[in-house]
């Protein structure tokens, strides 16, 4: 089998990881040219120290390059649909960063041209892909916890963005929750139908102060009647927490947090084990490679992505309506947003 | 120090696991008698077996007991407020099964009569006497964690009562719930401000048809904007499941199930442990005696009781505000209620 | 069914731990007299606190008591023999605290005066009675591990007794590991064939210059060829830590440390668990009531007791095997020194 | 910094693994060319796949190959010897599979010649790269245990190989429980002075045919006076099960086995986790990667390797002592066998 030819546009911090992660860990793939506005000369040394030969400013060089099959866009939210609507037209495949837009109804219109120009396309929900949560997904999937009934996230930063970040984040529930909404859906293989919302400032009040909250919960009720709750800070000092945990007629399922080590150990003062893995790049890197590996078999052998368009239109939805919900302190159907 | 001498009000379920509790493992009180309405020989008998010499079906012989210190209330919830008085007014210490009433007027009226007669008054929520729940209380009390932040708990009985038992009940948030609300306040102490109630029907429609939810979750935000999260569920078929969480600015603390033994097993089939202590008396009747023993303390030494008047009172105001919550499906705040 | 009458002999450590025990928490036992040469003023107190009425520096006083239908040796071990010759012989069932004697031609003496007057014998190995060490022998007994081919035990205190009191011990085999022979035994089913047994002085030099050593190991060879592994230290310095494991044909089951409470601890610093018990007693208190209330019920129904006669003889030959094992520094059949 | 040239003789599993691993894994090593006396088209296929574009019958080609600056011997173990001298001769860097040879007097001079040749040299112990192994380690020499006194390790196959191969193996001790050797030795930091091995045929009696046990346990003492313990089976029915612990003055460590996902499932018959990972592959994937990534950076920074011809010498004294300790069934000084 070919390996699948992609071309990066975007060099940042995702960038660098895709470019990274697929160098390494993803056999089935190449990376043929990385795009950036701002390439420099450190950024093409970075490239080429990775294999990759061609790099460019022009981002249209990777949407027409003869020798690209896919496209991967990891360049800033504002720009992403441009891109998509490009490199579909130019009949590229395409993964995408989360979010495609913030705007609901640009997304949808940039949605539909994909739709029409029968490409492929993934959107980057990475946790989708790690082994954790894809192991607890199996136990709703395979009946081993019967007919869901609750479905818990808990979802910890580490530290705080920056202030200047937050405030053009788009809040926290677009900028951070929104995998955890990816998540209930992917854990659950259902919709959402309303969300309540409820949050605090209580770490910095910087963040409070530019219109956002750093300490929030939502609660979710799915189609099937099943009741959700998924807890977000922006600032868990023991490091990057991550568990779900899934609970049916039949039994309940949980994840814990992975840590560099099982080891354990006994002192006068303690028993303690490991902190949980402190960023997110320690906790998802087998996930960032594992998600292109699943991209380009998905193109190589016309199967279809393991988190599509719909994975891209919905949890932006359920976020609006979370951000309406706080707003007008009230639960708010998912319906009223669309 | 002279044992407490104790009389027990009630001889059903929770009337003898007190007798029992007290009789094993609460050196300090003993039990000089026992009323029942329905008292009968095998009930005399079982109380003989106990080594409580005198039985018998009049409330008021131990309410004007001589030789009778306290009073231990265990009968139905529509006659705690009438014994709580005529206990508080025979100058009687009081340890009263939850919940004092399920009418927030009448428990207020009962409450000032306590509160004038100044006797030890103590309302019976057993958990907070429990090893793991007061361990866990301890982290957020000398600062381990910080400043409290997020605040979970999950509280799924085995099986549910009979339909029968919930038509009676007042349904699941004063009925169940109303532990957690209880436990809310225990490990945050602090006063809950404003909850929001979803609730679904998902393991038996019958319950449904008497007018309650079987799944639960109600959002709660604290005096000092912490959020919190309890979820109930009145069926999870690996047993009684009680776990919580707490989380502040300095870190996190949880507390698994107990467990029969802390044997793991390794086969082909499966690595695995025991399941959580099925049965609430499984789980607690450790706490249970412990109540009673810092009751007797209590009065012995008259100190303040662990769980009093404003205890008794509270988690009622928050569980009549769950149920208004889930009716009129908005938030609602304490302060509407009162 | 009548209580069980028993007499205590010795009100040093141990007598008090099982007067305490019986009283609090067997109700089918109850102690009418408490025995001890040294009886003063304080221990009467003591005694009668508990409800004991009859004390007295006499043992003989308990040895032909009419009320009493059992004796409970809890002296030093040097009396515990002619205790048992005099109480089998005045038709006392008895509970006696391990060893019955350090020497073997002695115990085999003193077990078949037993045998001969058909008295009920128990051996005070309190461990078989702890809830985790009785679940984890059932997963041998029950099948789930198949046979069983490998058995480890983990025994090690909190901190060393005096030295002065290590002088008399009788070494570290026959003073603290007899405990980990027997739970070889139990565990396993089986005798022992043969020992191998290695030492150290690693903690406190004054052990070694006492003649004993503080850290020692034991491989033992089942008769089913099984093989077995006991490591022993007078000093872990996080607690008192007893762990076991059986590993088989089916699979592997093994038993962790109880701790105060289940609550786990996240900070910036670690991710801690409470350290194990750290006295004895706090791990063990609950078993010494079982073996009472085991022991209670062999009398009362004709039953065998749990842990008879060969528990008394066993452990204390392995460990004379075990002690000349070091001292020859070669493995030593257990035939050996019988 | 140019990637280090290798060149890899031996194209059997052992080789393969190696192969993979870097291709994948390696970012700082290259692999020139693959030898194999049975080089046929399907092996070069697989080379070809992996991007190796140089593959022969002869070794003496990656002996002599000027672009190649290390050779990875991953041929039979009686090619070992007569290879690593080659290699070390034509000046080329040798990382070596496990055992150098069976016979101590060969390694010895093969060891000779590598040390007067003055080429880096690192033997294949692979376990000392796993990440919980390490983790471990750093708690002794960090300090954190304080001294060590006690040592153990359980080390346990999945399912026993070939009887054909187990003819052939050198024994339980040279093929399996060496790696255990190596470990103590790294957990350590210190040399085995004695070892008392016993051995049971108890899962196949056609090992024992063979001359073999299935089934085995090694006493060891280290030089401070520390006693260790391995243990070994060729059959844990529930996976690769690979444990150790270290304990002394100042506390314990030990670590679990790793396993597929953290998912724990409740459920009515039981709450389980995952098993162990079951083939060493899975388990030590990474271990293979991080070995060869620090040899590369011992040979491209002239460091000293992580395990080289000290710890190519002793696990096979320490393996040679057990195998005579178990056939003469008595203590073997490592001493008596140099």
């Amino acid at each position: 089998m070919k390996k699948l030819r992609v071309g990066i546009i975007g060099g940042g911090r995702i960038g660098k990881v895709h470019a990274t992660s697929i160098s390494r860990y993803v056999p089935t793939a190449e990376i043929v040219a990385l795009a950036d506005p701002f390439m420099n000369e450190e950024l093409e040394k970075w490239a080429h120290g990775l294999g990759i030969s061609e790099t460019t400013k022009d981002t249209d060089y990777i949407i027409n390059h003869k020798g690209i099959d896919a496209v991967l866009i990891c360049s800033p939210t504002d720009t992403h649909s441009d891109l998509v609507v490009a490199a579909a037209k130019a009949g590229k495949h395409i993964f995408c960063e989360k979010p495609v837009d913030t705007d609901l109804g640009r997304i949808n219109k940039t949605m539909k041209v994909v739709r029409e120009c029968g490409v492929k396309f993934q959107i980057g929900f990475n946790r989708r892909f790690d082994h954790n949560h894809s192991a607890l997904r199996k136990r709703v999937t395979d009946g081993t916890i019967g007919e869901l009934q609750i479905v818990k996230i808990t979802s910890r930063d580490p530290s705080p963005p920056p202030v200047e970040y937050i405030k053009i984040s788009g809040g926290i529930f677009l900028d951070m929750m929104i995998h955890d909404f990816d998540m209930i859906r992917y854990l659950s293989g259902m919709e959402v139908v309303e969300v309540y919302a409820v949050g605090s400032v209580m770490i910095d009040s910087a963040i409070g102060e530019a219109g956002d909250v750093d300490t929030a919960m939502v609660q979710l009720v799915l189609e099937n009647g099943a009741l959700g709750i998924i807890d977000n800070s922006r600032q868990a000092v023991y490091g990057y927490d991550q568990r779900a945990e899934v609970f049916g007629s039949k039994g309940c399922a949980l994840v814990e947090n992975d840590r560099p080590s099982l080891v354990q150990t006994s002192t006068a003062e303690a028993v303690s084990t490991e902190k949980p893995l402190y960023f997110f790049l320690d906790r998802y890197m087998a996930a960032y490679a594992q998600e292109i590996i699943e991209f380009a078999a998905a193109v190589q052998h016309d199967l279809p992505v393991a988190c599509g368009i719909d994975d891209a239109i919905r949890p932006v939805e359920i976020a609006l309506a979370a951000a309406k919900s706080l707003k007008e302190h009230r639960p708010v159907k998912i319906q009223e947003i669309l």
